[in-house]
């Protein structure tokens, strides 16, 4: 089930076997997926008993280590957390099949017929860090989406992954899926080398921290799909309206603060400073910690100077930076140039300042009226969330299964050849799309 | 109109300008785009005699610099060409416009609308070799599709771009589009300072030969849309029509051998070799150099042998390497061996055996019974090519006006919060897809 890594041609014969394995699963219908994934569940509720106990023993070795509290509440994997992870199985098995979509369907000319089809991307390598039932979860989706996984879990929770793959595989061997298909690494040395296999892994999923999941976009050249900072802001604007403004202030920061989509920055239009500083100040009652600019402090006099490294800090705790900013202009500027690109909110009853925000924002989410914390692959209604992006190219956002597949061109023709449609006879295309 | 690019902080300065002017550009109303389009079309046909003129330019300097024949076909622009070229901006024009369509449509809740919007990427870095009237094409499509754009063309071309860009930004500064959105390098030192501006710059095109391209994925971060190498191939299969492939080899080798679509190795089943494999060495008297395995040349003894250079080379050239296969599955193991990803066609009339190949394959193109010609954005009715993509991830193959642009998530509520769909009491989520 593991492998030694003791050098990278081990991985690469590891990757192999995972992509051939893979390819078979391409080409599985739903239905032999959907039961591959029932027997997922099956056999996880199966091995409750010994997944809980690796998980004990894992919590004890990290205890005698000296494991900070945070990191052993997402290591500890009880009986409910468990359960909970066995019934996202089956929600999965629910989701649609996002493979054999016809993107595009094509009269090229009589007979000649091309379309678009999604199909999986292959392999996919997901690095996370201590939470053991993450595991669960990216398997299932990518057995969902038909591609090959090769994990890495924290090396606190390696007991827990292993007992959970052995029952994954155990589970799949009684179906259409080849075993093969998931891969366990349990070394920190193959973190490295598995980002070096671009000829073999299509896509890395990093879950960590944000200077893991920089760490990761630095040293590979597959495709990355995730973020590393969520630096979301809220601007309000002069003519916002104060009881909206301050319940989505509070929302976006208090609701879950160690959250991507928390916001990090208050923009204050300074026409309404005056009357909603004050407000925001007795967010320090919620033990939200306020750094303001000099002009936030003019109003706000009890609390503490932001400095230029604020606005470029993902706080992830109750602390929250305020600057107070002339225009509508002038927080766009700013979020353009300190933002993350993940979500920016604007509150304002003016619907053109909306319009402007929403267009000029630069962000994989931009709002208006409304919490950042919406920023969810399941709040957006996907059914699933592989990852929220925060790049320039699609899949941007929150990814839902989409982001596991690709897509091919298939043509058919009767033997059609391009001399037909080139030169001083040239035929000409129909172009005329089907369906 | 061109800058120095002495050091890096040169380069800063105008890709941020370039960028505060494609913000502008970006929320322009399509007719104010078309609009922009029409004038640089006017401008490039009033400065007609300049560009050709600079144009002269540049070949006599090439020539006294011994430029090879082939490069000096593609740095040549004469009045036709320059024609075709103003009539292609036209022909942009006349396109849909990617910006603005709305990609999803969902109300999650009473008044929480969400919608996928696409949008420009930005800023566009254009690199290409010698052909000036490329960057006619590349501008016009940028400004379509709301990007800027920082080009920078190939030094045998400088006097041509520089007057093709003169008469573009001369064109832009009648209308509505800021001539800054477009900028021209002219140095080659700063093609690799271009590369590594991944925070102002959001796609690189470029277009070269195979290696300048790998060249260019190796040397940024930013994303890469193109292909290096372009090595297709044909499998002929036991249950082919003799008449059909031999048709098919032909047009796919010999129609046009230096395009990424050209077949570069033909993959012949055993059972049909004796058959097939004598008409196919009847090309050699269209020039076609053969090369075959030792099974293929038991058939046709007079050709040269193939080794394992041959199947990872692209010829771009009158050269097929040939190899006899024994199964669909040692065909399809070949091409996904040594395939660039970019399109493999199947001739057979095995309904099955194509499924197999076209399910199989891994490539952004596989096709059935016809040319691997057909790949080709124009053919596809894409209206415009932007480039050939080969990696994985979308977007994949011929890649049209779509791949200039990215989407974001905006949101419309009302004061919604995400704490009222969260805990005991939570409110669930509508999730009902609009229009």
């Amino acid at each position: 089930m593991t492998i030694s890594g003791e050098n990278s041609s081990n991985l690469i014969a590891v990757a192999k076997k995972t992509r051939l394995a893979a390819l078979k699963l391409a080409v599985l219908s739903t239905d032999a997926k959907n039961q591959a994934i029932e027997a997922i569940a099956q056999a996880l509720e199966a091995a409750k008993d010994e997944i809980l106990q690796a998980n004990i023993a894992d919590c004890e070795r990290a205890t005698t280590e000296g494991i900070a509290k945070p990191l052993y509440k997402r290591l500890q994997l009880d009986e409910h957390k468990l359960r909970d992870a066995i019934t996202g199985v089956r929600d999965v098995g629910k989701l649609p099949d996002p493979v054999g979509e016809v993107q595009v369907h094509r009269e090229l000319d009589k007979g000649l017929i091309l379309k678009r089809v999604t199909c999986p991307l292959g392999v996919l390598g997901i690095i996370f860090e201590a939470r053991p039932e993450a595991a669960i979860q990216i398997v299932t989706l990518a057995i969902k989406s038909g591609n090959g996984i090769i994990l890495k879990g924290g090396k606190e929770a390696t007991l827990s992954c292993e007992a959970i793959v052995k029952a994954i595989k155990q589970g799949l061997s009684q179906t259409a899926v080849n075993p093969d298909v998931v891969q366990l690494l349990t070394t920190r040395e193959e973190i490295l080398e598995l980002l070096k296999l671009d000829k073999y892994v299509d896509l890395i999923i990093p879950r960590g921290s944000n200077s893991f999941v920089r760490f990761v976009q630095e040293n590979t050249r597959i495709p990355v799909l995730g973020h590393a900072d969520g630096i979301c802001h809220l601007y309000v604007d002069k003519a916002a309206d104060i009881e909206k403004a301050i319940a989505i202030t509070i929302d976006a920061k208090t609701n879950y603060p160690a959250a991507c989509n928390a916001i990090e920055t208050l923009l204050v239009h300074a026409n309404i400073a005056r009357e909603f500083l004050p407000k925001v100040g007795e967010m320090q009652q919620l033990n939200v910690e306020l750094r303001g600019d000099e002009r936030t402090r003019e109003i706000l006099p009890n609390i503490a100077a932001a400095t230029e490294k604020d606005w470029e800090t993902e706080y992830s705790d109750f602390i929250l930076s305020i600057k107070v900013v002339d225009s509508l202009e002038d927080a766009i500027a700013h979020i353009n140039d300190y933002g993350s690109k993940h979500t920016d909110a604007i509150v304002t009853e003016d619907a053109e300042a909306a319009e402007t925000f929403l267009s000029l924002v630069n962000a994989a989410g931009v709002y208006h009226n409304c919490s950042t914390r919406f920023a969810d692959g399941f709040r957006y209604g996907f059914g699933a969330e592989v990852g929220i992006s925060t790049q320039q190219m699609p899949p941007r956002g929150p990814v839902g299964l989409e982001g596991l597949v690709t897509y091919k061109y298939q043509m058919t023709g009767n033997g059609h050849i391009v001399a037909t449609y080139t030169g001083a006879e040239a035929k000409s295309f129909t172009h005329q799309d089907l369906e």
